[in-house]
Order: structure tokens, then sequence, then C-alpha cells
């Protein structure tokens, strides 16, 4: 039981996510928060996640730009780790640990990508793939579908976008948006964060055997790239 | 820190694994196990996995039939996720998971593929992917590397991966071998197997977003066709 929802980015039948301008993105954002909060009043649903496959590689099946909505009756295994994860991490320090991940990313500066007022885009530390880029709010913001704005996150991740085009060559991706659970709309320990992944390695049978990732570029290095582009 | 050997399954360039015969299928076994007993003879080591890649789309970089044995400092995540799991309805009911698994599976027979005298291959109940098989000793038996034979594992396996060539046309595939952790070779709770998943379907943004595997194939449909297939 469940929901599934496309949401159709453009228009155009030719232009990329990457193509759009900020507004677009803007509106895009604008109506991923809309569904969520729409299935949020369906008491049979306990999470919501958007995600997007981008090229062959990545799992996409339609050429038209897209995104997708799904709406589960429980928490995904993956968000349910990172949320017990992030509050024993908060009974431990009293603190949320991605807001500490951004302090002291700003602190090191080195995998950070790009920041504005209010978003920021980093190599997570621990990256599993190639290129991975994280975007978060740089408030304390459990829920993506909580915020007042959208602009800020916009201009980052079409940015992003932009930037892994030209140093990747319009590489396939896949994006997920992990917010919190229905249940719990504000907490004191999770943190919303988009989890940009570009398809450049092939997960083989030691990552299938041990959840564990084989990544070649160093964090820091892809960082640097990132920040080095000319857009 | 951890250790990285490759085992070159065959003398012939162009031979595949799926078309050995039933002695070298046994030698490559042997070789897997002897391999495993000296990783453990390392007291920095925790585990040791066994993994093949066949084919580009599952991540092989090399033309010439091999397999993988890696040892590690510490259990995978996702051996001990299994191992917990199993520990847990251990506690709880007092008798091994997987040969409860394998005697319901033995009654209900829907998604049995083919069993001998010590071996069993079926299609779990909850696969990941399409066709997805595991094999697993009948008795309890904690260890891969501490069986004293490996004719009735060789002939199986051979049959299942002559059984995916025909059916799904020389596919490209993974599988890897889920032992128990060096600190413990014999358990009560933990039961070795090996899990072949065929690469069919294309991980995308639900899956790695989630942790949940979308799978358009039923385990039911699965085993009734590869036991159909004339070998």
């Amino acid at each position: 039981m469940g929901d599934h929802e496309v949401v159709i980015e453009t228009p155009r039948h030719n232009a990329k996510l990457s193509d759009l301008q900020v507004e677009e993105m803007e509106n895009i954002l604008w109506a991923y928060r809309e569904r969520i909060r729409d299935m949020k009043t369906d008491s049979r649903f306990r999470y919501a996640m958007v995600f997007k496959n981008y090229g062959t590689a990545a799992g996409a099946s339609l050429e038209h730009s897209h995104s997708q909505l799904i709406a589960l009756p429980i928490v995904p295994k993956r968000v349910f780790e990172e949320m017990e994860g992030a509050r024993n991490y908060y009974n431990y320090r009293d603190r949320c640990i991605f807001c500490d991940i951004i302090r002291q990313e700003i602190r090191e500066e080195i995998r950070i990508i790009e920041e504005n007022g209010e978003i920021i885009a980093l190599a997570p530390f621990a990256s599993r793939f190639p290129f991975e880029t994280w975007i978060l709010p740089k408030d304390h913001r459990p829920s993506f579908e909580e915020m007042g704005d959208y602009k800020a996150l916009a201009q980052i991740l079409l940015s992003i976008l932009n930037r892994m085009d030209r140093i990747l060559d319009n590489p396939p991706y896949n994006f997920v948006i992990h917010t919190s659970h229905f249940r719990e709309s504000y907490n004191e320990y999770y943190h919303w964060h988009l989890e940009i992944m570009p398809k450049l390695t092939k997960v083989a049978g030691f990552e299938w055997g041990t959840g564990f990732y084989i990544n070649p570029t160093l964090p820091e290095d892809a960082a640097k790239s990132f920040r080095e582009v000319p857009l």
C-alpha cells in the first residue's frame, strides 16, 4: 500500500533538469512540497520520498525530464538507519549530527562545493560514489516540506547539476530527498538533505556482499573540481 | 587494512565458470576454503568474503574467468545485519532462522529450484532481484570454510549457473558467499549461504533512497522457470 506520483519537470521534451531556469526549478521544489504535504494528510502513510533517475545507467525509463514521489506505510530502511544514528548522536551530544557536520565542513572548507545564505553543498567525508554531493539547509530543518522558501535551494541544485554536466559530461545520476517521517515532522536530531549520486562506477559483488562502497575519488578532489569549473 | 586475492578459475581464457566440469568447480571451492582458512590465521582480520562479478554490467573488469576474496578487519554491514537478525530469531525461537526457512521451503516446494543430499538452491521469499538464487547447506553449517566436502555444492552451483545461462541468455551476475565471522566459526544461529544475483534490472533512486528493492518477478515464477529448463 502506497502512493506513486510522477512530476513532469518541464513541458519541453528535450530539456533536461540542468537546462531549466531558477524559477522553474523553484516551481518543481514547490510541487514536491505540496504533494508531500498532501500525502501527509493520509493517515495510512508514514513517509514520503522524492527521487530522480537521470540516464539509462541510473535506471531512467522515460526520456522526458521527470522526477518521482513515493508515499510509504513505513519508514524506509536507509532513512531509519540515518534517523537512529542521528538520534543516538543527539542523545550523546545534545546536538544534531548534521548541524555538527556542517559546522565542521565550514571550518575545514576543503569538502565544500558551494553555499549561499541558507543552503550548503558538500562532498561528504564518507562519499560512497565518486562526486557524490549532499545539499543541506545550514539551519536546523528536519523536514524538506516545512521550508518556507525554495529559491536558495533551487539556485544551488541547478548550479551543482550544471557543474556535474561540465566536469562529468552529462552523467547519469540519481538524487533522493531524505526528510523526517510524518509522525515527527519537527525533531531535534534529523536534518533533511538531498543526496546526488552520479553513476560513474558499477556496484558489484563486493558492495552487494558487504554494504561497503569502493570509491576511487577523494571527496576533497571532487569538491575542488566542482569548485573550479567555470559556469 | 585488509587482504585481496584473485582466484583464477581456469587456465582456459575463453571458458566461463558455467562451462567448467564438476571437479574443476570443486577445486575452486577448495581454493576458497584454503584461502579463507589461511586468512583466519591473521589476527588482524575478522571476516573473509568470496565474491564474483561476471559481465561488465555486474562490474567485471577482467575477461578471464575469476572470482575474488577479501579479508576485512571488521564484519561487513550486510553480514552484521544478517547475523543480528539471526541472533534475535535464535534468542526468541531457539532455532536457526536459515534452518527454519529450509524446512518451510521443503514443505512448500514452490520456491525450490534444485536439491541434492547436502545442498539446496531456492528463490528466496523476499528476493531483491529477478531470479535471485540462494544456495545453502541443508544441515546447520555456520561456516563455508568448515565444510569437509564441496562436491554437492559444486554440482548445484554449476547446475544453477547453467540454468541461468539457458533462461536468461548468459546474463551478467554477482555472487557472494556469506559465512560466519572469524571469532565465532561455529555458532547456533548463523548458516553460511551463497547468494547469486543476476543483473537484469537497474538499481535506481528508489532503491538508493530507501534500501528497498523493486522486483517485477515473483520468486515462485523464477523457481518454476529454473526447474523446467532442460539441461
